[in-house]
């Protein structure tokens, strides 16, 4: 089945706002075993919505739209697409009486205006919107399918995976299944050369490799016959990629470093503190990003200046001076530090060159050191970051830590 | 002058990548007076290329492509394009001698299909790329206008504003000019009803109103003769906007709020300590963001646990038990502790309901409070923030604890 995706809103045309969702619906398309061949962005104009129509249906038997449904004059989706469609527009009952039970809870008026959205097409099948106040529908004649559905990501991806999903799902011969391997430490091009005998040749599951941000993601799917199928024969290939890569995969599920690692922490009880310098505070901040981490995490000192290390963490003058703030020697004494005065099961420091200036031949831009105080041991660890920009830097530093701690506790 | 943007790439269509470039050109072109009609994605396929490219020129002068301009098979957007304006590929000896000077300075073997890239359009002009190794070129023909570049946004950018820019205004009679306005404390509709009169009937320069996280902007343009034309007349309403919004206004030039409180701490030597909790580390995080930071911020406290707030602080465990964690009591006591341990000139301190969990019917989810201590005295302000999110409610209060400051040191 070929497909197009249509975002409509002049405000995309404006460059107001972000289109995320021809992203998020290419990706899931995709994944259904729908061919995606284009991607458009018109609009609130019905002659060129119209137009756009036409063309698009010369080549696609699926157009998948989002936009232009809301209560205002702008919003012509429905009118436009039924008309192109030859399809009236009646009052839907239950979609009125849903409007007035959202207007009633908000308790707010319910403005003429609004009646518009309760309007559906005849033959249509309308899309219940468990978050906003426009619902969406399907118009389907002569094999040409159009699915509509309101433009705010946070309305259009629950009526997309809710109803969208297994109603395209009833023309797919075959189910797809996959997984997304998560790991740290490994480019893209010295990954997919390790994984070279398994993707030579390899038709189905298919192998496909993600770089992001210091990581790099692989993607195994399966398009089978049953859904048993499928994931048995994904399995099999996410197993010997495992295995290939041994420690330097973190998670099978698609789940992010520091939620694996502070999941762990939590699950085994394991208190921790921090102590940044270089990264000033973003540690602290990705791992409270986590709710319900105040049960093992204590707490978190950026230690900016040589003073704070000083004070803060009782990191000897004479250090500072002789090795440096950046330095494996101040790294363990911050490590060690923070354990005196916090307690924590695990106290992770960071000192580094985060760069855009104070770089020297001996230690450049996106050097860092990582010690980490656990059971009784310090360890420490320094690396070189590739200095992108002062941003990549700090991040790539605090995705360096998360891993060291895995490494360590496992 | 009509336009649409193309973005050619198949890894768009399978949604691997997010197409930023489009929402970038089109704020770009509307800026310059040009019309954006459509945003089209097509993968690296010859005839569906062709096929849009026929289409698209139907109805517009100017088609500002990316992507598809690199050295492998799978890149044939200028060979492509090319041969739809009957135009003859020719080696192009500035290309060639950039693109081996690009090889030679990075010390890596020049491969056989990067002379690829030194093909250039006969009649074309070339657009140097200064942060890659393909160049862009624009053709022009019968009035039909096309402008290549290459699909990396760090590559595009740039070659878009040094070269792109100066071009299309060569086909406008008349030059904009605009000021972004940024606040802090307004809604957007409340925004938009304080400026109704300025708003109202208002041609030239326009006014228009951007909302994002807990911000409002207000973007103001004027399309004139001249540049010293427009330029006056947009600071005319940027003075009247500025004077009707006051202390809300904290920006006139599209800064981050982070960025003028943080230029302003280090213009007037003013240091600052930060201790945290609902925010774990998120604001030392942002202002160590600024490079140079270090010349005034010292250290930042993030005490997520009561026992850091009392072991590092010294707030009182009878304030913690008789007020809660979350208090007026607890703010003051951290702000006034973190003067005590670290001495610099300001020490803000937040705590607060971050959420999901944790709210009640008095404190609920999304309240905070900040407390600052500055010059003898201590500061203290609650908020009760939207609660759309743990992740929307931690950066509000990181705004809101930027914009307090703000208030203060002014």
């Amino acid at each position: 089945m070929k497909s197009a995706i249509l975002s409509i809103g002049t405000e995309i045309l404006f460059g107001e706002i972000e289109n995320s969702n021809s992203r998020f619906l290419s990706d899931q398309l995709n994944l259904l075993g729908i061919d995606v061949l284009y991607h458009h962005s018109v609009g609130d104009n019905r002659d060129r919505l119209s137009h756009l129509l036409k063309q698009v249906f010369e080549e696609v038997d699926l157009v998948i739209a989002t936009g232009g449904l809301g209560p205002t004059q702008d919003d012509l989706t429905k009118e436009t697409v039924s008309s192109f469609f030859n399809e009236d527009l009646v009052l839907h009952d239950d979609s009125l009486k849903s409007l007035e039970s959202n207007f009633k809870r908000s308790g707010s008026e319910i403005t003429e205006n609004n009646y518009k959205q309760a309007y559906m097409p005849k033959e249509g099948t309308v899309l219940t919107n468990k978050h906003g106040t426009a619902p969406g529908f399907v118009l389907s004649k002569n094999g040409k399918i159009i699915v509509c559905m309101p433009g705010p990501p946070r309305e259009m991806k629950p009526m997309f995976c809710d109803y969208v999903v297994p109603y395209l799902h009833t023309f797919q011969n075959n189910v797809i299944y996959h997984k997304m391997i998560r790991t740290f430490g490994l480019g893209e091009s010295h990954l997919e050369t390790m994984l070279l005998p398994l993707i030579d040749g390899q038709k189905d599951p298919t192998i496909a490799t993600y770089a992001k941000e210091g990581e790099t993601s692989i993607r195994v799917a399966s398009k089978r016959k049953t859904l048993d199928e499928a994931r048995e024969e994904v399995l099999k290939v996410v197993y010997k990629i495992c295995e290939a890569l041994g420690d330097h995969v973190y998670s099978i599920d698609d789940e992010d470093l520091h939620i694996v690692v502070g999941n762990y922490l939590m699950n085994n009880n394991i208190t921790i503190s921090s102590a940044e310098s270089c990264t000033g505070g973003l540690f602290a901040g990705k791992i409270t990003e986590i709710p319900g981490i105040s049960k093992v995490f204590d707490r978190g000192l950026v230690t900016y200046s040589n003073r704070a290390k000083i004070e803060e963490l009782g990191v000897s003058e004479d250090t500072l001076e002789k090795y440096g703030a950046v330095s494996k020697e101040t790294a363990e004494e911050m490590a060690d530090g923070l354990k005196r005065v916090s307690g924590s099961d695990l106290c992770i420091a960071i000192t580094g060159i985060a760069g855009p200036e104070g770089g020297t031949l001996e230690k450049p831009v996106g050097l860092s050191y990582i010690a980490v105080n656990y059971k009784g041991s310090t360890f420490v660890k320094s690396f070189q970051g590739r200095n992108v920009s002062r941003r990549y830097n700090r991040r790539y530093a605090v995705l360096q830590m998360f891993n060291y701690i895995r490494q360590i506790v496992k």
